[in-house]
Parts: C-alpha cells; structure tokens; sequence
C-alpha cells in the first residue's frame, strides 16, 4: 500500500479488512511502499517519512498482527531495489509503455510531471514486489489485475532465460519465479461523504484515525436521495450515499430500520446518518484503541518494524540467492576454481 | 569498465595504464561492470562471471595497486541498484531518449534486442556509478564525455530538489551529489591487426595476456602501406598501421629506424613487424608475470577483490546515508517522536 497517509475506510474495506482475514490462511507479506510514493511525489518528499509511520500504524490498529504475518517497510528491505534493476534488462519497453495505468495515470495527475523514467518503471517495481517473495497469490482489486498479469509476463520471460543454478532450495533447471495467482478482493462500494467514492483525491474521506465527533461532523452534512427533499417525502436507501454506507457498515437489524423508515418517511435523514455514523464508531473504537496503544509506545513500533523488515529481508535475499547466480552474477568469482584454472 | 572478457591492448592503451598513474594521484575507484553486461548481454550470461573475473585480473595484472586504490565488482555494492531507483524518479524519459550513444548502440548491435527498459536506463547507471561515490573526476575517453555531461545534469536536477539533512557530513541544505568534472584520458590511436580501431568485436585484438608466441603469429600478417608492395618499394610509417603500433610502443631510437628504414626501403615489413612486437613483448612482460602471479592464487584475488568491495561500500554507503533522509527515506521512522506525538 503507498503512503498517503493516514488510511480511510475506502482503503479499510477496499484491501486492509481483507488482510486482516488472509494473514491466518497465508504466509502473508504487508509492506508500506515508500518507494512507490516517490515515483509521483519526487518533488516534495516532506511528508513521504511520516505517511509511511502512519500508514504503518493504520495496519497494526486495523488488526495485522506481527506474529501472523510479516509487515515492512519498502525501502528498508534492499532487494526490493536490486531485483527491478535485474529484471529491467529483460522487460521490453513497449510492455510497461502499453500498461493501461501508465497513462491513464499521467492524464488523471495533471499537477505533477509524470514523464520520468522511474513513473514508466512503476509496473515492474510492483512485479518485483511481487516476485521478490516468490508468491503464490497477491491479494488485490480488480483495478490491480492488470499488474499481476504483467508480473506473470515479467516471470514467464524470466524463466525463459534463467533457470535455477541449484545453489538454493530449487533444484539446477527449475523455475525461480513462479507467476503469481490473482486473489480477488471483494470491494464493496463505499461511497465518500460528497456520494462520490471515497478516496483522498476527493477530500471525502474518512479515517479510520478519525475520532467520533470528527466522524459525525463529517457524516452529518452528507448528500442522501435526492428525490427526498422534504421530511415528509419518502426516500429509496438504494439512491442514497448514506445508505450505501449502512449497506456496508450496519446489522441486518438496523438496515432493515432503514429501509422501511426511509420508504415510509418514518424517519429523517438526520437519524438515519446518526445509526451510520453509530456503525462505523463501534467498527473503529477497536481499531483506534488499538492505534493509541502503539503512537503511544514507538519503541513497539520501531521493535515490529525492525522485525518485519528482518523477515522480509531474509525471505527476499533467499530469492535473490537464486537469481543472482542464474544471471551469472555471483559475490565468490574465484570459487571452485583450482589454481591455474581460474582463467581457462 | 564493462567485462567483455580479457582485455587488449585498446582497453589497455585507451584507459588501464592512465589509470595506473591516476592512482597515485587521487583517491581512486575502478569496478567491473557487470550489471552494464547485463544490458546487452541478458540473453546469453553464461560468460558474465568468467568475463568479471577476467577483468579483474587484467585490472590488477596491469598495475592497479589494491593498496592505492579500490577495485570491486559493481553487482557487489548493493547501493549501486539503490541509487538508479532513487535517480529515476526525477530522470525525465526525453533525458534518456536523447542520449546520442542510446540510438547510435541499438543500430549497430542488431544481433540484440536493446529496446527493453534497462538498456534504456544505461546512461542513468553510469551516472549513479559515478554519483555514489561523490566523485570531483571521472576519467573517460572523448566518447565517454555525454555521459559525464548527462551525469552533471541529474546531479543538478537532484541538487535542486533535494538538499543535505545535516545527518551526515555535509552541513544541512548543502548540496549532496558534486557535479563531477572529465579528467580526458590521451587516447592514442592503436590499429587492430586488421588495420581498423582495435576492438573486440572487429576481433583483431591483441590481449595482455597473449603469450608472445600467439602475438607475434597476429602481427606477422598484419596490412601495411598499400603502396609498398614490393620489398624495394619505399613506405611511409604514417600511412602503415604497424607504423602507429611502433608510435605507441616504440622508444624513439627505434621509431627513428623505422622511419628512416621504411622510407629507404633499408627495412622489410617482417622485420619492422618483428620490432613492434619486439616493444609489446617488453611492455607486457611484467603485466602477464604479474597475472600469472594472481592467478595462481585465487584465494589472493579473491581477498583483494572482498576488500575492494568492502572499501567501495563502506563509501558508497555514506552518500547513501545522505541521499535516503533527503529524498524522505529513513530507517528510523520512529525516531525523534516522544511518545504521543508519533502521529502529529
């Protein structure tokens, strides 16, 4: 996940939510991907240092837990700048100027100047994200499918040229980089409190940091059904942002209070936005008791952090111990060289 | 210096022995470049490791001192992938686009595919190899000298962003990354044994490691003037390519034989032949006692080059500690806060 900073309950249900669940299924691998950030905010990194702590601290309060899966830091982990630099002598530049994010990305940003090198190269840092943990599956929206598949095309041109020299845990000719599997991210839609998505370009966040009475201010002026405009008109919860919201946050119970009180005009919108908001409060005082734990012990975080960096960097070099010597580099050039043969 | 395998008397000739000198008059970094091989070579790396070695030897063979200067292998100092990312974020596109040796390699190496993304950040490899290190000089030949100018304008387009925290010896808002000055290297012209620029792929070389007996078997048939065809017919040494070896390696007394032997017709080509070979002979002996010295010690080659990349790190490293902070990056996220303000 770039950081931004601090996340929203648009990145909570989009991809965090569904994290939490997978790091008891899978050997799981989170990272804040600072270097990410840089290839479109190159020209004021005055914030990169603390949206990467807080975008960290948003994935432990969210419930990531150190002891289940792995969570780090891009940038600490330094294979994550080896193998891109690698895998660029494969990768044809036609590939990543044909990514569809590549310039629909430098349309929608028109504020920052994204012809650079490094933007170009950002789909072949994320297969390297990727590849770098020889994964299996990468958990993702459907937005995202489409750097799993060039990674999976990064992979298979890798393993068209190299093969495993036999010095790590893959036998001499096997594959090194297994493609990864799409996994699938349901992502409900999440309305922000303009009726637009949520997202931080908008300004319609809210975030899971936010504490309750910013939450209900924010909640509180939301646009609803259009068609209702006075207390007394009826209204369609299916038309309306708020109810978009219950849809996701709110009991079954409550939702059915929603739907015959809107259609019915047995309550006003004021009402309904307070149960909203009611939802979303009791979803994330777990979530930021959590998060107040740690701003208040960064000697745990640094601890977490340090470890997650340290798992990371051990499971990546053990990769790069295989793809280092199938591109014929290697650290020991004189080994098992007799004397006198060292040049034969 | 890129591993193409053994060098000759062109690589020799054209930087080796300038740097020999250079070494006592500056603090001095000379690499094996094996991470630029790879931009060309990725199809085939099957020599890549034997053709770094092999440099390496002829590095030290012709006179590079591990105790005056440091020789290491590129791929072994990790910050050289770490800079190129960090680089690559400001390196405008059009930059490495119109980098004229960019165009010029990709239609004359047309037995390869050089349209891929790392051949086309080759120029901002060979900026950051030189960046890493802060360097005030870099000593190229007159090719070289776009890069170095290319080199100049990524250190002044980082300097504009990003200046010195005042974490490591440059004072804060210093500029990090010295533009870097040509120190031209006096290249004088040496025909290969078909007449033409000795190069490796013309495959007229002579090696510094070819035994005298296989050198002299490459001069013997060597083109001279065309208009001497017969032993009386007078020549003129400035028209014979032998007559450029004798102005390369010759002493002056024997150039002066020449000159006047070949324009009399006093001197057959054989025998003037036999007198270059006669200087390369002398030139070389010392070169190749010294590489069969190292390569009958591997264990040797290898501590040198251990400590070679040891030294080069340890240096690479701390611009590294000055150009992370500035650009946003930090090991240290927590670092500074008290408790509570992590998160302000």
């Amino acid at each position: 996940m770039r950081p931004t900073g601090k996340l929203h309950l648009g990145n909570y249900m989009g991809a965090l939510h569904n994290w939490v669940r997978l790091q008891h299924e899978y050997e799981c691998y989170f990272f804040v991907a600072d270097l990410h950030a840089l290839t479109s905010d190159y020209a004021d990194t005055s914030q990169v240092k603390q949206n990467t702590l807080d975008v960290a601290l948003d994935f432990l309060a969210a419930g990531l837990d150190p002891e289940q899966c792995t969570v780090f830091v891009q940038s600490h982990v330094k294979p994550h700048f080896e193998l891109p630099q690698l895998l660029a002598m494969i990768t044809p530049l036609g590939w990543l100027e044909r990514v569809p994010t590549y310039k629909e990305q430098q349309e929608n940003l028109t504020t920052k100047d994204l012809s650079t090198y490094g933007f170009l190269g950002y789909p072949l840092m994320m297969a390297s994200d990727i590849l770098l943990y020889q994964a299996d599956f990468v958990p993702v929206g459907q937005d995202q499918v489409v750097h799993v598949e060039f990674t999976r095309e990064v992979a298979r041109r890798f393993n068209q040229f190299y093969k495993a020299e036999g010095s790590g845990p893959r036998a001499q000719g096997a594959e090194i980089l297994p493609e990864p599997q799409v996994l699938l991210t349901p992502s409900p839609k999440l309305p922000g409190t303009d009726g637009r998505k949520m997202s931080k370009s908008y300004g319609n966040t809210i975030l899971l940091s936010d504490p309750e009475e910013v939450l209900r201010q924010k909640i509180r002026p939301m646009v609803t059904d259009p068609a209702r405009i006075r207390r007394k008109d009826p209204g369609d919860p299916d038309k309306c942002p708020v109810g978009d919201l219950h849809k996701v946050f709110s009991s079954q119970e409550t939702l059915a209070k929603v739907y015959d009180g809107c259609k019915t005009a047995g309550i006003g919108c004021i009402e309904c936005k307070g149960w909203a908001a009611d939802a979303i409060v009791t979803l994330l005082a777990p979530i930021q008791e959590r998060r107040a734990k740690y701003e208040q012990n960064p000697a745990l975080v640094r601890e977490i952090l340090h470890e997650g960096d340290r798992r990371a960097r051990a499971r990546a070099e053990q990769t790069m111990q295989e793809v280092r010597p199938a591109m014929g580099l290697t650290e020991d050039l004189t080994g098992g060289a007799a004397p006198g043969e060292a040049t034969q």
